[in-house]
């Protein structure tokens, strides 16, 4: 066994870290290749900084914001928020009354924290359902949530999507919020749903860093009187986005390619025919992992006697990945206690070509054989 | 009258957005003096962005942020949030119980809106004073809250300081929370107080964009226990800040030097004495200022017969100040219906030398007197 302890495991991030400095230092930024999917889209260029240093560099992104945000997502008007979980939170204390209801409808549970959070802060009663033959939306409520696409991303169908809306419309003027955090993309690149606001929705929240090149944070658009409310109270308590966020927003969103998204679902596809002779990987929406068990299960076909915890050999691979193919996965880098199954998002942008890709994880797996 | 409705000022705005891009593609951001006193700071470089940009980057500038901001503020641990209103949010959700008591006491009169707000949304009765002498804090109170300097930046006395911290020690375990949004810096690097971690108090915040160059946003500190319970409640609502912001803080701590703040103080009295030709201008904390009335009065002095009126007259000076001596002030560059009160803010790390700053003062002038 090599990691022992919590002390263990910052010793590993320390020496990761050492690593990727020295990557970057000797052979730039575009030498390593953070797979992680976990990293914030920040696309901004040294001519961008500058406007962003002036007063009224972000009132600049901010109008851009508009105008992206709303091909985005439809709309008549865009707000940026930190999180989506602040937008979420700024449009409860903004439009729910105190003992009314909030009624959420998802696809599969659990709902995300975030509304159960922000409806007991209000004093609001919340009622979630995961099956449209027993939705129903009780007098005196307040708003209706709907999640496009869990965490999970199991994601809603279009007709269960339109039926709420149309139950909603019956009553009078319940706002109805859509939770589209990686929905707005994956319902409507991958299937081919309209956009939230197409189908009815009066506000929708989507965040920057799901399956698009943005930051982490929150970008919602909607019926203007709903937005400017929500604009209003997230400005009080400080949930909105600020301008760096903003800036690389717009990056992101200028950078979103609908074809890019459909391409990493297909790329994941060949990848996965191109290492059929693991039994080790399992599929991700973007990409492909491994787990510790899966990974141990595949080392020990070749050498049983190994002395490697499982976690070791997560943590072996993804030093070897680093050190000698330059690609970061999250064991190398994580904080003590963290899962230690490696990811290969393949939605990054650091992401290389498919058989290079095979070959780094081919020639790493090698080499960790022979440690 | 030139500016006679709210579509004038857009369209005033608009063409000091495109002066503003065509001195920077043409001359560089270096030829552009931001006085404004309001631009963020985000001095980051390239090397920065690249690491930014990986996975590890945020962890590695969450590190150096516990650092600086440890020799900055004081106290164990650090916390880095959106702003500093949600920091006081997220540190009333964290520590304070419905029907407890909140006591406030600042400097003077109107105390910071988000205070009352936050308490108001957890349920907590909130009491506030600005005379030591009435100051008492009763049974069930879960929060003292100091004030450390007002928005107007009207600072404590550190020995009614110190008596309010005495005084909440007599109770239990009250935590007690310093708002030291500009006073981390006014009070200590200007009236030579101590930190308020120094002083006593179990937690600070402090605005990274007051008497500092770095971006909107707030930084926390103070003891463990509590930071550990605020991050908690923070990061479940989105309060916390993103890694584009915990970048900038890190470069506009590092950046910070107290002996620049007392600079642009004495600065300000020698840039008053030399425009002394000068009935218009007023003092601000860190620089000067002109009302568009005082702009007015000192017009007409020269040229009573013009047709202009007072806001015509700021925009105009904020026109040829922007056009010909290349100085952002805020009435070129607002919104339809902000104020046209004319600053020359000191602190600004756009600040050119005080003699170069009075020619171009007392040239715009003159080729305003000559519209």
């Amino acid at each position: 066994m090599l990691i022992t302890s919590s002390l263990d495991e910052v010793k590993k991030r320390e020496t990761a870290l050492d690593t990727i400095n020295s990557i970057i230092t000797k052979d730039g930024r575009d030498s390593l290749h953070d797979l992680t999917g976990l990293s914030g889209g920040f696309l901004a260029t040294q001519d961008d900084l500058n406007l962003l240093e002036t007063y009224i560099g972000p009132a600049i992104f901010e109008e851009k914001l508009q105008e992206l945000g709303k091909i985005h997502l439809g709309g008549e008007k865009v707000f940026a928020v930190n999180r989506t979980s602040s937008g979420i939170l700024a449009s409860i204390l903004a439009l729910v009354s105190k003992n009314s209801y909030v009624i959420h409808f998802l696809p599969e549970f659990p709902a995300h924290p975030s509304i159960v959070r922000s409806c007991k802060l209000v004093g609001a009663n919340y009622l979630e359902f995961d099956d449209i033959n027993n939705f129903n939306i009780p007098d005196n409520t307040s708003m209706v949530i709907i999640t496009g696409s869990t965490m999970d991303h199991k994601v809603i169908d279009e007709k269960v999507f339109k039926k709420i809306i149309a139950m909603a419309k019956t009553k009078n003027d319940i706002p109805i919020l859509v939770d589209d955090a990686s929905g707005a993309r994956l319902r409507t690149a991958i299937f081919s749903q309209k956009k939230a606001t197409e189908l009815g929705a009066d506000l929708v929240v989507t965040s920057t860093d799901k399956l698009m090149l943005g930051p982490r944070g929150g970008l919602m658009a909607g019926k203007k009187n709903f937005i400017d409310k929500i604009k209003s109270k997230a400005t009080q308590f400080g949930l909105e986005a600020q301008p760096p966020s903003i800036l690389a927003m717009v990056k992101g969103l200028e950078a979103y390619k609908k074809d890019d998204l459909l391409k990493s679902i297909s790329k994941k596809q060949k990848l996965i025919d191109l290492l059929h002779d693991f039994e080790m990987f399992e599929e991700t929406p973007t990409g492909i992992m491994v787990s510790e068990i899966s990974l141990k299960k595949e080392i020990d076909k070749y050498n049983s006697t190994n002395d490697f915890s499982s976690k070791d050999l997560s943590f072996l691979w993804a030093m070897v990945l680093l050190k000698e193919e330059h690609i970061v996965t999250i064991p190398a880098v994580s904080m003590p206690g963290a899962s230690a199954t490696i990811r290969f998002d393949l939605a990054s942008k650091d992401t290389m070509k498919l058989d290079v890709l095979q070959e780094k994880i081919v020639n790493s797996f090698k080499k960790l054989l022979e440690l």
